[in-house]
């Protein structure tokens, strides 16, 4: 048996039953950051805020997603999240967005931040690329989880 | 002005015009890969192939986001995909994902094999997560596009 | 600041927190109309009851729309609808579509009934484009709420 | 009047209202089959467990299915699931899916537990189609409900 | 090797590529039935037509399943449909549905007929499923489809 | 008989046969305005450009609701579109949104246009309904169509 609680004994792919479980407050924060050349993140830079709709754009997307994840995620619950929110940050080379993803329910919002965090620098991406079709993504991770049996776990701990 | 293609000079977000560009055969190959403990890349290796359905998910996962693209990404054209495709092979300490899009048309399918990448290796951190929650999604880049006006691009030339 | 509760303190759009809020019953109706063409208008009439589809059509259209608002609208919570219906009224020079959607929940229904109507009269639009191109849709508004905090809101008082 | 709880006294089609019923635990098991040719079904076979991806395909398209019920079925409710699981058994000259979804919830999820199963074998249908395209979807039914204020229901009782 | 066009060497599930492939006029029709109890039936006719929704939502909900296809079958590419159409006629125990699709295009419509019968099937169990639950949906098949490399194929010749 | 394209003779809805129509380049312009108090007026001003998403959340979600019209609008064919903007002008007390769709097909993108311009307009009502439940979506309506048979309409005309 592989411990992986999405199979089966026969290791069919199932959503897991989450009936018995009581509906508690959660939350999950992940983050991750997308590289890129110095022209194409000066680009960024002057293509938002202010100056325009770059990671304006990014934001909605990855709220967006968050909403979709039990539609792109195979085995994850449809989930009536309570809040999320998308920032971003400047690094010396990369644009770094860290999203935020809670409700009250029975199971974990990790996938919801994992993946508004991925769609949100894909969307970077995608805007960028006319300039840098190198950038990587890279570091998505989840930085805390609360909430739920397992209480809180933080990355590093 | 930003030099970013997806902004008017306003720097308002649009979806770029690609009326007047021909179709041609275009394909994109994008690739990423998820790190995790070796209890978890043990799980992952014990529940695939014969064994069960982790793989096979998230290779589902990764084809279905292909063609969600153009509804995930705010500014992507929606496209008529001719293939795609979603290749797993197994690291020292991590899975990775390769995704190839293909379609003859007006723009080209990076994004598509970017976010079949992601998608699929989310998918992974999904059915793992248990196991471990520290699991790090990085690496994800462009491979190789092909045709358009721009024709081939590969990474690292 | 602007007092809009859907942007934080930087101006960064984020889905409102309501993680805190009771579960209560909530309404809401909504109501707009299509002005049009007396022949499209006739047209309309004779389409629909017992002639044929348009008003069920643009009925559907409007339920299922209600469902999808979360999707539609950025920073719209996903609700668990317990109730959608759709109504139509033909006036003088105009189909007129009131709809009402209700839940129990933490937060209100005004967008999903504002975009249950918006999409009925849409729909008619799409049906009847062929013989008048110059319909109006107009008049969409809120026509009342109740539950929640603010407890029940009815327009012109 | 047609008895529809599903129609309003005009004949319009509604979401029933499920505000003021209590949410309780209720499951649903739906099956169906998919009859074929010796040859499409051996190869159904052998392209699934250790050789390959299809009835795994076949699972993971039920399983979203079930989760898409709402946004399928002009009036379901949507609905925030606690379990799916598709399951596959091969009889002599066709594939059995069987489908069961669970939820905690003011309604019952018979519709999702239908939709899993037809859409599973939907997918088979699309794998095998280039060896036989006279395959048959049939017996689709409900196997058993429980919960609710109608309580347990069997097929054939 | 299983002959299956949708499974690679390694039996891993893909998108078959339709590239190379020109665009022909192609069209399929696919047909099935619901078989009900009469009360369940005489309530569906007498819920229809002139004096109710139910047929006009089950169709559109065909209609609308129809341009989904792509997205509910994992293999299946996204298509741009010329037409859908869907057709009940009442039968002495059941109600049967019949779904065309056409496009211009590189790989047929197989699929969307057989979702969009199989989906228009569905909606009438949800609106009767208060009056019977044992309705069976039976004998979805292909009918015909024409176009595309290997022409026209009938079902029974 | 009606006269309207989308019902058959018995007054059945379907999705028009465009399948001999040849693709010529099309394009559609629609508009319309949101009217609301001083208040919300203001904030919504205060909220955009350098200060906040506003503005930039409405572009964001009418462009990506423009895609969807196909999945909204039950009868409307899914498009390949070749571009879609989303503008917005302050009026003395509305903000009005015009969306301009455009693509090389067999049929018009006017219900795009309208679709991306209610959509715009109904996530301003959103986010600024916390000040003025009382605002007014009105004068949603066609401004230009150019291409296909019937060749250019502008409205007024």
């Amino acid at each position: 048996m592989s411990g992986l609680t999405h199979l089966d004994a026969q290791g069919a792919a199932r959503m897991v039953d989450v009936g018995g479980k009581p509906e508690t407050a959660r939350s999950a924060t992940a983050t991750g950051r997308i590289s890129m050349s110095a022209e194409a993140l000066s680009a960024v830079r002057e293509g938002s805020g202010s100056k325009g709709d770059v990671l304006a754009a990014a934001r909605i997307a990855g709220i967006m997603a968050a909403k979709k994840t039990g539609e792109l995620i195979p085995l994850c619950h449809p989930l009536s999240l309570d809040a999320v929110r998308v920032e971003f940050a400047f690094e010396e080379d990369a644009v770094r967005a860290t999203a935020t993803a809670s409700l009250t329910g029975k199971t974990g919002v990790e996938m919801e931040a994992m993946t508004a965090t991925s769609i949100a620098l894909l969307t970077i991406y995608d805007m960028a690329k006319a300039l840098d079709k190198g950038m990587v993504i890279e570091e998505v991770r989840l930085l805390e989880k609360t909430g739920g049996k397992s209480g809180t776990w933080r990355a590093g701990e």
